[in-house]
């Protein structure tokens, strides 16, 4: 039991680093134990790349590291591994080369506003929300950073006064991205200062509104709160891709629009970002950020995205060399049409927990009529269990509180993009709590 | 002239938005006429990807293209095009082949402290850093970042209390590189602020002093000035590499290092450095910054950027299929040895300026005996010129003024590193002033 809780410790440790940071304050603070019983001092030294068992043995653990590690199960941060199977699939279709000597210089296009980013990337991006109907890209400027976590940060500097005597609000309605709060706040800016649920804001006073739609972490569609004077909205959309939800008849047509590939093609590690914006000023002042903050983005995330969506594209595009390969938003979409129904299967069957209700909508891009089927599950303790995140977690099943996200503790956010052995134990896990 | 004088105004819009943005400020305030001669306002909007035939039409300056731009040579920014070459002589060595489906995960290493640091990456830095012994690399934490410019960022954020009442001092000598200050305030943070030259810091109160050896504008070997107590020291060696200077015959040894691709190989599109730490809260501090800022560092850039430095530390090796190659230190010593010592002649035939000098040490990687030949000379304008940038700008050269770095605008910081044609137009112009 003693090694139960050692190995829980660890996943916990592992999992609370992601998701910029949210759980770090845990770890640093509160759960640095759970981590000192796995003697990480060592750890992240040069001579200490351990391997596998090297580390077991490290922790006096002389067990099978497989059967220790599958007992806990991971579903606290939206890592999206669901999506190798499929790049997989393709083949050598995605595969990227890139030769020593090029994209040496910090200039994509110096011709450009944005003159870090990548015509190949930029020129992939337009052809797949063209695609897929999702936002207008005529008449916008694109903004490329290191994921929209750089972008969302950019958009704040850009929209804010730099001689205004009090920072700007930053609202959205709970239950809101639980790292918005810490990504505002951590650098602890006189430009901008997190102010919570939007339901709640009634300063009249500027502030900057985050809408985000599909809903992270409860999957719902969106529209902004407050709507007073003196506000300016933020549209992240990164989940708002065909695998988790309709498309609407018409084309997003947000003043400012946050994507990732993250949430679209599943490529996390690349750490890659795009935004559409109205304003030549915004665009300029976001750019003037990620030359502040990292000298602009790297040429090889861009060029490889740039390569996976043109692929993702082509394999919609009925050409005869991808036969074999089902389209990439159909594949994805049935695969989360199927996590879905396993997961409502599972909870159906179970008095203990319930899970939100989608409308259905036609989709314009697919032509089906569904109901959103979300990269997350929000899912709520019924009867007397208020703490959620502790119930789960006792059945090894990691999950983050909904206190996080603005929201009571009888919450949980579920991500539902794991790699599929995880997926279906994590079913066979839920279905068996009673 | 007119028309000079709006080529020139597109070169130095160019210019001006590097290296992190020192010269944003300008470009936003007052030089944005010489942006709207060239009717810029399309620009970076998704329909208007010009060619550069499109560009000049657009400008109504139907001159030959070539002509023109050849006319302003743009030594602003520090970009390394310099190695271009080298790299291409290298042929498919360096070339790296990544499958769409690999990668996709957020993590790269879940059991280590920095869980987004590939392995592969990590080993290739401390080959390097053993083979040229100009760090100790034994017992440290590595962190990665994007860019040496985010590291710089992570560090302050390590090193300061949260809950202090006043924002830490940051500091360095003067001339100090002219991004610091910038970088330093632009979200105006209550953590830190910039305090300016390090010389005349005399406040008895916590205080960050950045070292910058060899020193970027000046190229000068540096020691912390401050020294009392409460002082941090971060030190920025991005330059200390054995074709810019010589190394010492005990490798550095300092709390907390920063490095770069950028000025080690020349790959500033890659965005990537490291930092080498000797203190594990500090590592974790700053990882959590970066988890904040961008949840980790471009996998891509990690191994593109692993698969040179292996490369580049094999072309020391003597390996026989490496015969026709010379290896990459000798190489680019050779070629800063050869550009230094054009530009000491142009400008030994020219009162007007003059350049520092170096004391010669014997560098125990190559076992030369040399002055320091640094990736930027830091030239002054002698006599009665006050404003050197203004008076090298009306001979079209573009370089930065003296007074970005702390210092008077009787200097300027010329970039040693771009392409060859460049380097030596730019002598041929400037033995040409007088």
């Amino acid at each position: 039991m003693e090694l139960r809780t050692m190995v829980l410790g660890h996943f916990l440790v592992v999992s609370l680093a992601l998701n910029a940071g949210l759980l770090y304050r845990d770890y640093c603070n509160g759960r640095r134990k759970s981590q000192d019983v796995f003697t990480f001092n060592g750890d992240c030294k040069n001579e200490s790349l351990v391997t596998k068992s090297a580390f077991l043995e490290t922790n006096k653990a002389p067990l099978p590291s497989n059967a220790i590690i599958s007992e806990v199960i991971d579903l606290d941060h939206g890592d999206p591994t669901m999506y190798e199977r499929y790049w997989q699939e393709m083949g050598d279709r995605t595969t990227v080369i890139i030769p020593g000597w090029k994209f040496i210089s910090y200039f994509s296009d110096k011709r450009k506003l944005c003159w870090f980013l990548e015509p190949e990337f930029e020129n992939a991006v337009i052809r797949l929300h063209k695609l897929v109907g999702n936002a207008v890209t005529d008449g916008r400027y694109m903004v490329v950073g290191t994921g929209s976590t750089q972008l969302f940060q950019a958009v704040l500097y850009a929209l804010v006064s730099p001689n205004a005597s009090e920072p700007t609000s930053v609202v959205s309605a709970a239950p809101f991205y639980s790292s918005y709060p810490l990504i505002t706040d951590f650098l602890k800016s006189r430009l901008y200062k997190w102010a919570g649920d939007a339901h709640k804001f009634d300063k009249n006073e500027p502030y900057i509104e985050l809408v985000t739609s599909p809903n992270n972490p409860d999957g719902s569609s969106r529209e902004a709160v407050v709507n007073r004077d003196k506000g300016l909205l933020i549209h992240d959309l990164a989940y708002y891709w065909p695998q988790y939800t309709s498309i609407s008849s018409s084309p997003a047509d947000h003043d400012i629009m946050l994507f990732t590939v993250s949430k679209s093609t599943g490529h996390a590690g690349t750490r890659l970002g795009w935004a559409l914006v109205k304003d030549q000023e915004i665009a300029k002042k976001m750019t003037e950020f990620i030359v502040l903050s990292t000298i602009g983005v790297s040429k090889e995330s861009q060029l490889r995205a740039a390569k996976v969506l043109q692929v993702l594209a082509d394999s919609h595009g009925q050409k005869d060399h991808f036969k074999e390969n089902e389209p990439f938003f159909y594949y994805s979409y049935n695969l989360m049409a199927k996590r879905w129904k396993q997961l409502r299967e599972a909870v159906k069957n179970n008095k203990l927990f319930s899970l939100p209700d989608f409308p259905q909508n036609k989709c314009a891009f697919s032509g089906r009529t569904f109901s959103s089927q979300p990269a997350f599950a929000w899912l709520k303790c019924e009867g007397e269990t208020e703490d959620c995140e502790g119930f789960l977690r006792d059945h090894k099943i990691l999950t983050r509180s909904g206190k996080h996200f603005g929201e009571s503790a009888k919450y949980v956010r579920i991500s539902i993009l794991p790699r599929v052995e995880v997926f279906d134990q994590f079913i066979e896990r839920l279905a068996s709590i009673n």
